[in-house]
């Protein structure tokens, strides 16, 4: 297969971890006969450096031109301490996600076996937990206006949703449903929010036409904490874009490190892939950055194109990472010493000899 | 003392609860030769029963009469799984925020040594932790307009915040910290959001009449991981309306049930002590319900009108049932069946013999 990957490292750990994720696909493209190629781009604080937007055109353009985007990460401290700022590394990613289209993101949580003891909950906890996040990417408070009133005293943002958008990452998420667990919980506000209300109105309309899948709804709130004390009653969660973005972060502790979770954003006519986690300014270029995130997302990006076979050439490494402890520091108490490439070559390593790797 | 308490009992486990509290107060009343007087009065599903309002005037009438407001819990099943009622009981609660003005909302979240096993994080992440969360209550998205277009096809939530409402709730935050550990954390989502920028720009200006405090900012995705893989380094956290409702119910899980968590709600001329905890109707009259939140709302009362011998009087109540496992059973695992009317009888009777009471 021929595939044209647009690739926007961006800020902070962004392009170290990115960088892994292309070693791993080129790794891929070499042994299964493909053709990748790899186009780079800016966005985010360093397109502002240079360009002074943190979304340049080039960068829409090669994205459009491509087959798939491979996310890094963008954000910079001096930009989160300065309220003021009219130009934000964020626009780079909101603007990529609106451009493109990508209204569905999908973020699985799953808990490692290898992994169980590194996270903050107690293992009975977490064990087999298997969550796939549905979270809303271009609509809601994200896009809605922002204003600020002309004395600068009074802010506003607002939050809409329409059927339309409601109704097409609602049927992703229940046929996702089907093909696991058959549970899908809705999770909203609506005993506050008319958007909420209308998301439970609309998802409660669709569920006839899935009658195998179980829907329950909960109110962000206590989703938050049932998340944390019970996360094995999660199947498939549908959640609009600010409620997804919380979720999904802390969903993070049950897999034991933020820098293993990676996602999938579809749009009807593009699809970008990402980690979870941000530029984290302070553990650049340390060669400290956890580059799993990264990976996990490349193999998304193989799924995505039916490569199941190149996809879970790519897992079966990462697991293999993780069972010999060739990760991170976040993950590691093993060894010392492990760098973001280390973890990176270790992997392209097994994707040319899966049968060889070992530690040595 | 004389204190003309309100009494707000509202639906679900609320009634069950609050009459534990009250039982607690008529013990610190008779003990401390105070005069509390209570009137019970209607709010949410089950006003919306008797008077097609969540939120009567009368109801209004008695807690404007009163000293203080002590609440319960409301909403119901029914009304969760109908996105498309009107009359809702959520109404009568944020009905009451609004008409008392009660836009500081204070929620503690102590992890109680003898409840450390009790929580789903392991002990050594939440040993010590003690965090006073301030949570603004009649602002932001909540009180917002909330519409639904003609067509029933698209809904529009506005969050809207001015400088006066931050600057009220960021100073009373600040002074807190001051007889703290001098750490205040902005949580927001100020890359995305105007409102949070605003909190930002507002409660960074105020900062310097507080050297002594330390300021950081933290996104709400962000804190609701840090929340669980560290809660330690939270002293007091500073949050809009919607961040405030997430982050203390997911808090909760630190404290090992969300039956023990209570708060205190305060405007400038009335104040509402209640549970932080919702209706759980398919808990009510079971005799199941954590009575304690309700009970500490109590001892958060008595705090507000510097009768701190009583409320010290309450907690030690409270922390001897929890070192005998007079608990619910949300927490018990030693003994079945106690009620909360037990819980509640017990506390009494630590209340009227403090030197005697032990298990019997
Ligand atoms: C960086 C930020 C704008 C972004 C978001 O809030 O969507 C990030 O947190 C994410 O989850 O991808
Ligand atoms: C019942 C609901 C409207 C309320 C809120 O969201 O404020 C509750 O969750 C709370 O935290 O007091």
């Amino acid at each position: 297969m021929k595939l044209n990957i647009a690739v926007l490292p961006g800020d902070g750990i962004g392009p170290e971890v990115t960088a892994q994720a292309v070693k791993v696909l080129k790794a891929i493209a070499m042994d299964f006969n493909h053709i990748f190629t790899f186009n780079h781009a800016l966005v985010g604080a360093c397109a502002i450096d240079k360009t002074g937007n943190a979304l340049p055109d080039e960068t829409i353009a090669i994205c459009k031109n491509a087959d798939a985007v491979l996310f890094g990460a963008i954000g910079r401290t001096s930009f989160d301490l300065d309220p003021n700022a009219k130009i934000r590394p964020e626009q780079g990613l909101l603007g990529i996600r609106k451009e493109l289209g990508l209204h569905t993101n999908i973020r699985p949580v799953i808990a490692y076996d290898d992994l169980l003891t590194k996270s903050s909950l107690k293992v009975k906890q977490i064990k087999d937990v298997n969550i796939l996040i549905y979270r809303e990417l271009t609509g809601g408070i994200y896009f809605g206006d922002h204003t600020l009133s002309e004395d600068g005293n009074t802010a506003t943002d607002t939050c809409t949703y329409n059927r339309f958008e409601i109704e097409r990452i609602a049927h992703a998420a229940f046929k996702a449903a089907q093909s696991r667990k058959n549970k899908i919980t809705l999770v909203d506000k609506a005993n506050v929010l008319e958007s909420s209300r209308l998301w439970r109105r609309i998802v409660q309309e669709i569920a006839p036409q899935y009658p195998n899948v179980k829907l329950r709804y909960m109110y962000i709130d206590n989703a938050a904490m049932e998340l944390i004390i019970n996360p094995r009653q999660f199947d498939v969660i549908l959640t609009e874009n600010m409620f997804g973005d919380i979720l999904s972060e802390e969903a993070s502790v049950i897999v034991g490190s933020i820098g293993l979770l990676a996602s999938t954003s579809i749009g009807d006519k593009y699809a970008m892939f990402e980690p979870i986690h941000g530029a984290y300014t302070k553990a650049a270029n340390k060669g400290i950055a956890n580059p799993i995130a990264s990976i996990l997302s490349a193999a998304m990006l193989l799924d995505h194109f039916g490569l199941d076979e190149e996809a879970s050439r790519v897992r079966e490494g990462v697991d293999k990472s993780l069972k010999l402890h060739i990760t991170t520091p976040d993950l590691n108490t093993k060894y010392d010493n492990i760098s973001t490439t280390k973890v990176g070559d270790f992997i392209e390593d097994f994707i040319n000899h899966p049968d060889e790797t070992n530690l040595n």
